[in-house]
Order: structure tokens, then C-alpha cells, then sequence
């Protein structure tokens, strides 16, 4: 299926070649995608998807997709990887990235937000319009189309189709919590309490952004995912303090470094600062909240980050991070694996402490 | 898996038994679905998507749903059915109406339009707006969810996979072929042609909705789909047909039996009608077509339809519905299996001549 050349073309190297082999395969897994006899494309509906594939599957930071590879590698212990095998856990990486867009496609929709990633939202491009709906339901289809032709003949392909299934489905099960505890009308914190706060997080992003990659790299290593349950439970926890990292970022971190200015409080957000504040502040406090989030004027903005400050938010964000990190480790160390310790102490270790 | 009491009241029967039977059916799955151990529900997302299935899901016509065991009791020739085979025929049955309420949901969107079924779209609802986007992809979620409850060990798990993602791929592409095509601002006829109107039906219409109820039968009944390319063929034919019939009615129906008052001509749809006009049309009848079509204004449709009737399209059509229906009889006559012919036979028997 693949041509000599591609694959010849595919050294396995240190982090930056694979990430340079990683974008390689991208523009393979999209010349495939033309080929695939499910459907005839006409020129426009190629130029269509060339054009939304580029302005949606490739601008984001690729960690999530690089990632299969990393693990798998890690989780074969030295052995080297063959080039067939780079290739697999890339194209795996990338079906990730794929999944990624269409959330994304989608939640900007819904959202109706303006840029991502840089550029403006596909939506917001003109001529695409509500079109942007179908673009995200096909990214969403090419992902069975990568997994059928690289994958159809391994012994794990059924499982995953499965993973990716239920992945999917608890990201977008994630989605409808928020949507139905935030969205809906008039300002409310009743709902902003730690419990909804963390079973959103799991759902929405710990399953596709770090169970996910991981469990990729361990089909590809043959093993049946039946028996990491411990495994998955690690990884949604790294996922939710990834997401408690992102909601501090996003009022205490540095736009320069992390690249785009923080909106969480003018957006109503069920963020993890909103709800340490609500747990923490007395009545008084309490009321300059419900006066002031949600609100886009800046003095509003100020009043809630003073409230967060008298709060001592900065100290009790770092006792979190200390105490996730401890646990975490001692959670890992109790794995019977060391590869697989490995690979999740890759994963922790690439975000602690994080300032972007 | 399933309460014994729950199963034992899906007698196998006749028509309207099958009817009653696949009705059934839906509550248990909805209900199956709530105890998926993917997701922890609470109560308010228990409701919303009961609220959600139940506003979307069953309210069709259901006969793509119930042909799937109708299919298979043909296909079985004469065998009487067990009550759990009964049970995963509508099973299967149900996946399909899940899927078309998935595509009905985002195409409503993407038409912005105000009704459906008699009742609101779903996205009109109030405090639905668009989540609603998310709603359509949990319906296509709980696909492989019930897939998966049911048909996990069974041999032909796969392909029931492998074959509602090729589908929806193709109807989704069908769907970007159609808004690529007629959406694209200004108004335009060049694309309007016979090559352009039967492509955009094969994907968007005819796989998932003759297609796919026959491939779940046949795979029910333990058949490799791989054989049975011809009869693909033939439901690809037999499904653009009925949207053909579709076209025409929308037009020439009588809007107290068909149930809807068409608006294809206001819409600028590309439709059957327009399309055989502008292959029959003199240069003042085009110029009509292009100064009226695609206007909501009633004396404009009335000049449409008055080019319709001047180019003889009710007979047109007429004969173009003897033409095909002659060309399928022959095509299910030339195939080797009685079983396979008599089912393709009741699915062109239902739609031949129909007038709503």
C-alpha cells in the first residue's frame, strides 16, 4: 500500500527528526485519503478538502500525535523501531491530531469564537460558513479510513476501532456537561463545584489527550488494554492537572509565552480558579464574584483577579501542583512496568511544572 | 444482557406485529444506553439526552429501520426467525434511524431550517440552540455503543463497523458535495447537470438508506459482503430512483399526501426538475428559469412551473419511471440468489409508483 520511496524517506532519529517525520506522514495519510475507493472525488471536492485539512489537522502543537511514537518506542525498551513501525505509530498520531480538529471545528462553532490556533476559526473563513459542520464530521470519517488501510490485517485493529469509538464518545459526552452546566443562560454558580468541575475535565480532555496516545502505543505493542485499567486511571488524573495547569494559565501565565490572552473569566468559565475562589471566599467576596465574571469590561476582569489574589490562588495552585506530582509518582511506582513507568514519567515530566 | 421478561415480549409476527416489535425495541436501547460504563451520567445529562433521543430518534417513518428484519426474514427463506434474532435485526434497524437523526440534526443546521417531522428542529428548541451540533455527534456515538452491547462477539462485528463508517463517509461526502455545489453564493446553473445530480444522490442518499439496511440483513444472515457488489449496485440505482420520485413530488405531489408543501424551486435545490429542464430548455425558457428559480416569491415558482409543464416533464418523468423500474427488475432477475432478488423486490415493490 505505501510506495518505496515514502517509506524509505522515514529515518527513526532523535525528537527533532520525528517530528519531522511526523509531518511527512501527514501529506501521505492526505494523498491516501484521495485514493480511497469509498468515494470519487471530483476536483473541487479534492481542492475542498485539501484546503480544509490544511487549515485544520496540522497547526497545532502535535504533541498529542508525536506521542504514540514516543511511548511506543519507550515501550519496546530499546529495540529499535523499524521504519514500518515509525510509520505506524505516526499514522496512529496523527489520527489523533484528526480527531483534535474535528472537536475543534466543532467547539469553535459553538463557541462561536473567532481565532485558533492563529488564524481565523474555519467557519469564519469565507464561503465555508455552516459548511464548517460537515468539514468536522468528515475529519471525524477519515480517521476509520487511516485506521482500515494501515491497520485492517493487525490482530488489534477491532480494538482500535473500539478505543477510538469510546474515546470520541466520552470527549463529546465531556463536551455536553460543559454545555449544559455553562451555557445555559442566565449566570449560575451552583453548578461550580469541584465534583462537576473534575467530571467535565476527565470526559472532555484527559481521555483523548492522554489516555489515548498511550493506549495507541500499547496496541501497537501488542498488549490488550484489559489489563491497564491502573494505566488509565494515571493518565485521566495527568490529564485533569493538565487542565487545572491550563484554567491557572490562562489568568496567572504570561500571554507571550503561552501565545494568546486568557479570556476564562470575561467567558463565564467553569474554570478551576472560579471554583477554588467560590470554595474559599466569604459572603462578601462571594457577591464581587457573581457582580463581575462573565463580564468583558476590564475593571470586571481586575476585580475578579484581585478576589483570586486575596484568595491566595497563586499558593494553593502550587500546593496542587506539588501534591499531583507526588501523587502521580507514587501512583506510578506502583506499576508493575518499568517501560510502561517510562512512558508515563515521559508524559508527566513534559508538563510539570509547565509555564505554556 | 437483556431482562428475559424484556426479550420475551418480541413475538416474531407480521407487518404491524414488526412494527410494535421495533417500536420495542427503542426503549430498552435508549435505556441500555444510560448504563454504558464509558460514561458516569448524571441526572441532568441522563435527561437532556432522553429529552434529545426521543425529540429526534424515533418520530420518522422508520422504514429504513424496520426493513433490516424484514430483509433478514427473507433472506432466511421461510425459517422463522427466533426472537433474538428478531431483536438484533431491529437493533441494526435502530442503528440506521440513529444515524439519520445524526444527519438530520446538522443538516438542519446547516439549512438553517424550522421544521422537521412535524415538529421543531431540534436546534430550534429552546436553550437547545447550538449544542444541539453536540447532540448530533452523541447520536452517532451511541452507534457503536450499541453495536458494540450487541454484536461484540458475534463473527461479522467488524464489518458492522467497517460498514457504518464507509457509509457514513459517503453520505457525508455526498452531503459536501451538495453544499460545495449549490450553496456557494451566487446562484449559478453551470453545475446543474445529470453527472453532478446523480453523484451527489448516489453518496448522500442511496448508501445509507437503501444500501445499508440490506448489507446489516445479509450480514445477519452470515454473508461476506465482498459477494455482493452487484446487488450494491443495484440499491445505489434503486435509492437515486426514489429521490428522483422525491424530486418530482415535491413539485407535482399532492401536499396533503405527501405531508409537506415542497419548496425546491424557492430553495435553488439542485433537483431532478431542474436538472432535465436545463437539458431540454430554448434560450428564452433558461432565461425564465434564471430570472425566477431559487425565489420565494409565489409568482415566481408559478413561472417555474409553468417552463415544467411546457417541457413536458410529468411525462418525462413517467418515463423515465418505467425506464428505470424495467432496468431493476432486470438487474435483481440476473442475480443468482431467489432469496437476495425477493428481498431487493420488496424494497422496489414499496417504492414503485409511490405518491408520498
Amino acid at each position: 500500500m505505501a510506495a518505496a520511496g515514502t517509506r524509505g524517506a522515514m529515518a527513526v532519529g532523535e525528537e527533532g527528526d520525528l517530528r519531522a517525520t511526523f509531518r511527512q506522514v501527514y501529506g501521505r495519510l492526505k494523498a491516501e485519503l484521495f485514493e480511497d475507493a469509498a468515494f470519487d472525488y471530483t476536483d473541487e471536492a479534492r481542492q475542498w478538502i485539501d484546503r480544509m485539512l490544511d487549515h485544520n489537522v496540522p497547526g497545532g502543537k502535535l504533541n498529542r500525535g508525536i506521542s504514540v511514537t514516543d511511548s511506543y518506542k519507550l515501550l519496546k525498551e530499546g529495540t529499535q523501531l523499524s521504519n514500518e513501525e515509525v510509520f505506524l505509530g505516526c499514522a496512529l498520531g496523527w489520527c489523533i491530531e484528526w480527531l483534535q480538529a474535528y472537536f475543534l471545528v466543532l467547539d469553535d462553532i459553538m463557541d462561536n469564537s473567532h481565532t485558533r490556533r492563529g488564524h481565523l476559526c474555519w467557519f469564519r473563513v469565507p464561503k465555508v460558513g455552516l459548511i464548517a459542520v460537515n468539514d468536522g464530521i468528515l475529519l471525524r470519517n477519515h480517521i476509520p479510513q487511516i485506521l482500515k488501510r494501515h491497520f485492517k490485517r493487525k490482530p488489534y485493529y477491532v480494538d482500535l476501532l473500539d478505543l477510538f469509538n469510546e474515546v470520541e464518545f466520552q470527549t463529546t459526552s465531556g463536551q455536553m456537561l460543559d454545555l449544559i452546566t455553562t451555557h445555559e443562560g442566565v449566570k449560575d454558580f451552583s453548578k461550580y463545584t469541584m465534583t462537576v468541575y473534575n467530571r467535565i475535565v476527565q470526559y472532555k480532555t484527559a481521555y483523548y489527550s492522554f489516555y489515548l496516545p498511550v493506549a495507541c502505543a500499547l496496541l501497537l505493542a501488542g498488549e490488550n488494554l484489559d489489563n491497564f485499567v491502573d494505566v488509565k486511571n494515571i493518565l485521566v488524573e495527568m490529564g485533569t492537572y493538565f487542565q487545572v495547569q491550563d484554567d491557572y494559565l490562562d489568568c496567572f501565565g504570561d500571554p507571550e509565552v503561552i501565545g494568546k490572552i486568557g479570556t476564562d473569566i470575561e467567558d463565564f468559565k467553569c474554570s478551576w480558579l472560579v471554583v477554588q475562589a467560590l470554595e474559599r471566599a466569604n459572603e462578601s467576596q462571594i457577591k464581587v464574584l457573581l457582580d463581575n465574571y462573565g463580564k468583558s469590561d476590564p475593571t470586571c476582569v481586575a476585580k475578579v483577579k484581585s478576589i483570586y489574589r486575596d484568595l491566595d490562588l497563586q499558593n494553593v495552585f502550587s500546593e496542587y501542583e506539588r501534591t499531583s506530582h507526588e501523587r502521580l509518582i507514587s501512583a506510578i511506582e506502583a506499576l508493575p512496568s518499568k517501560a510502561v513507568q517510562d512512558v508515563l514519567k515521559s508524559f508527566l515530566h513534559k508538563i510539570y511544572k509547565r509555564q505554556k
